[in-house]
């Protein structure tokens, strides 16, 4: 199984890229929480495609319709489901290639895992249109969130070689989490968007693409969040984090340049601050033994470069078995980072209204 | 729910530091395996305390009892429950500084969970001990994973700032992994050794303690192995990987260093070897889609410096909320590196056979 | 959780009875099984309303779209979501009585599990409508059971105080189940219609409604299939048999009628019979420590009377805290235990495959 | 999977009637609660075997250990394992019949879903005394529910062919369901006993066993726990009763008479008591749309004579596939209806402080 998960609360996605709709049903909200679908709309408007050259051409039909769970404008208690239609369809296109595996997509994985009858057109399933419901979900999981004053924010850390400040692990606030979700290139640094910005168009003049990282943050959590073991908020976190196309790392707090410290260096020291206590660094990103400590959340992930690109890349027809050439044609995002950073914000909301609900 | 995890099988865990018995329900094992108990015990000595000045001097008691689900030496198919009595234990000393919250520890977050009635003696429930049911059932799960020739393997990658070379990612073979694990100090290189032990003994020496970076493969996983979207097998490895005490990041194959290549670059371009589709690089590695992919799976975890340090730590008496200061007595692990080896070799054993059975 | 329901099959249900639409999400089917979509809308025929004078008048859209999962006629393996909007709908007739509890109905229970927040126009998500999807998701499931040789079938033991023949418990056999697939009022007696159809017609006469009780079997499951304990096969089939709206009762094989009998009597003696063990009776019903024994699967439920019924009843006003008299008006099932065929038998094929899958 | 169950809190099962120990993890307990374990030791000794000539004369040896999970007479929060060491053993009594497959016992079944590898020493896994971890289980659970108010009860409903009196299903209370715990043989007419115990002495003497019908009860449920469909109280009641060995048959409420009523005879009509809406009968046994009404639950379960008798029985010798007889020697209850009143409690506790808690 893959499409469901949580615990008190269970998402299941469903969908292909060139079926008639995707979706996602979110059983287990609580009844009576009025639902702003404006708010839902502004978060599915940031991950949209088609709104400059840094992005996809394609003009995807986000536009989602609720079917179930939503009365009066407020939640049932009973399973919210929500479809998205797909239109925007050339699926003729992909007749022609469909038996090239297109080189680190899961066109190869799909076909054996699937035994060949797996939608390939687009990715199918595996498509990052997916994602849309994930965002979808996750703009549900933050009005409920930001009631009880959790605030998720999140910016473009890395765009190839070129890097942004990183979050003051101590001092995020929800300021600067909404001044981030008000810039359509959400950075800390404004001085750095010209420069990350020439690296996904130099890309994309090249015919290639380029990866980067997002570092996420949620203030204002309680302490006591998550579990132990097995359901620690990181595996949680995690779990869901490496869900979303493309992510090939994760880290927490300091991650992984805790490796090189010492214990004395590395642990986070407390103290009493306003009759609570508080820790006077975060290099464990706000997560002690699988639970919030009170500090905020911090995490950076590893976004790939988008695998489509049209440079001419070496691969296999699966039909014939033999090596041939692949040039992908189409609209593709030479950077799928900056429309990455709401569906990591998406499922970190998810993530978290599970375990708190 | 913390203490119960899969999906085919299902693992649950129980038990305190200074508790009775710490033990593990294994539920989902085909009948009829015979398993080798020896082969189990090498792998829980891997992880035992006490057999050098690298670790701490405790003498844990890591035999294990099968109190079920065994029969003439074969898996009935019914759960499978072993517990691992223990005996070293100085609970008096826990006594006195119940109140002071060590830092980075669980201590806190455990606290404020389960409002002050969690076993606090030595850590209680988030004591790095709960790694033995877990060595022992990655030892189940190995073996049967062998049998299928599923080989899995790992090194120490780093030691605070001294570095082992890496895997080669497209070339790890059976021959290297299991060198690997005869070793007591499993590195690659082993002209590092010397440097990542005097790191070890040096941060000892300072009453302090050094984290590093743990690189684990498998190989000879066939393809099609894990799940698209909520359950690929990054998310499986990560949930559990992140439930390992101390783990604090991850990334597969490249992992950071892929977000800032090119697509060009991080593609892996594939061609047809003996008949099958493989992959030139393994810059995914391993995982596409959340899928195996037939290539090996590589994946590096960043492992926190052993938060019991001698050294004086600022800190908060939680029952007077005041700040003092404590110095961690006792036989502390220096680095959690070596011990957390088996373990992490463990859990993604048992994370491949849950998506394999 | 309430939604989602399966183990190697998940099934996620969402909708309510005046919502846009209701709906079914199919998660785990194996790639590449072709689909009868006449069959499906052969099974929806059974269910749905308003084919005679013993049912309601009222005409539900029982259409359904699939929106994900299937392509080229084949299932893909990944989710396979199918809706079915709503359309004859009388909205405005709910709201004068919406506070008026109508007794033996899920109203109250909602209302207050709910907080007043349920949709509560025709029962909402409680809505015997929501037994549309079952009856298409249990059509999937009975397409690949049929496959393996696998068939399900049931009679209406009784209506009021009408009896039909019971099963001969042993001597179940394809045909039987199939010539009572083709018959609009399946008995094994057809001597039996007229007064069954009188009951209900009289009962409509006067206002009121009446229950009933239906026999259902499965005939060619290999014995094996099953758990012990928690996830016997009795305890799956009548998690999800006391699902369906009106069931009160469930009783395997000899059922209830066993608790009289001695041992001697009740025990299914073996014999061996083409090389396999078979039993001489069938008083388990086909099950054995929760596991198939080879011998037919053997069931009865209980079904209640309508609980909507036009005659005057004692009831409260729920907003006012005051008695008060209700008076049902609308079209109503007289006897609902016709339409329960169909959705008693898809149940069951969903529970055995998510048990044989 | 077979040996988890439970949503909210997981129930982990394990252990063969043979083997070394039986036992039972519970996970999800919240933290501070203060168990009294001469309360579980009670419940436990009216399980326990040996009590009377009513039952088998074998000591088994039922005190518990409490391995983790309980710190100063508290819940910790974190996962309790208690285990019941195995002593009384007669292995080699079975050796010798292994093959004999025993008429409606799970010797077959679980040999041909086990592949012959379970452990058939006193029926494995599949054994009766596995209901000893249920019956610890429940009384933590009972204790839990009692300081909330709910208390649950039990008698003896009918013993072969002697009937007791059935609960007034609107007037069960307290001390009623108080005095049945008290009872060594739980029935509402005393007058009852002599005969239901003659109907099992007779049994006994006859070399022969006797089934029967218990009828259970919960008071003090608040309206509103349960869920609507998959997870209705009821299904979620059906679940863990029909894993109880022997449960052949349940009914709620007025159960299968029900289907023979007319819905205005069947409906519980409502008024306002003490400005609460209360039902003037209870036929639906408490539960309405899968959710508790506030009315007492109530339910009965067939229990189906005990499947050891010394009586000879036509049965196959699997290993050489020939019919044989088989005279089952040995202390076996000639009914275990009695035994099974405080384990029909104990799982109604579970599913009950699994829905609330």
């Amino acid at each position: 199984m893959s499409g469901t998960w949580g615990s008190n609360i269970k998402f299941s996605i469903f969908g292909e890229s060139h079926g008639k709709a995707i979706g996602i049903t979110i059983d287990g909200l609580k009844p009576g929480i009025g639902l702003d679908l404006d708010y839902i709309r502004r978060e599915m408007d940031r991950r949209a495609p088609g709104k400059s050259d840094l992005s996809t051409q394609r003009q995807e039909g986000d536009s989602f319709e609720i079917l179930s769970g939503l009365f009066n404008g407020r939640t049932t208690g009973t399973p919210l489901c929500a479809i998205i239609r797909n239109s925007d369809q050339r699926s003729g296109d992909y007749e022609k290639t469909k038996a090239l595996m297109r080189p680190s997509h899961a066109d190869y994985t799909g076909h054996v895992k699937y035994r060949a009858f797996n939608d390939y057109r687009g990715g199918g399933h595996f498509s990052g249109r997916l994602t849309a419901p994930l965002v979808f979900a996750g703009a549900v999981c933050r009005q409920i969130l930001e009631a009880k004053g959790i605030l998720i924010g999140s910016h473009i850390r890395s765009i190839g070689s070129i890097e942004d400040r990183g979050f003051s692990l101590t001092g995020i606030d929800q300021e600067t989490l909404r001044s981030l979700r008000e810039k359509s290139f959400p950075v800390l640094d404004d001085g750095a968007v010209e420069a990350m910005q020439k690296e996904i168009l130099d890309a994309k003049e090249d015919r290639d693409s380029v990866g980067g990282v997002i570092e996420a943050a949620a203030v204002n959590l309680p302490a006591g969040i998550g579990e132990p073991f097995f359901d620690s908020l990181e595996s949680t976190l995690a779990h869901i984090l490496f869900s979303v196309p493309g992510v090939k790392g994760l880290e927490f707090g300091a991650g992984f340049a805790i490796a090189g410290m010492r214990g004395s260096e590395a642990n986070d020291e407390c103290h009493v601050e306003d009759g609570k206590l508080r820790m006077y660094t975060n290099n464990n990103g706000g997560i002690l033994g699988g639970i919030t400590n009170g500090m905020p959340l911090v995490f950076r992930v590893a976004v790939k470069p988008t695998p489509s690109i049209g440079r001419p890349q070496r691969t296999v027809n699966i039909d014939k078995m033999e090596n041939e050439t692949i040039e992908i044609a189409g609209r593709h995002d030479p950077c799928i980072v900056t429309r990455a950073v709401p569906v990591i914000e998406a499922v970190t909301a998810m993530a978290l209204l599970d375990n708190i609900d």
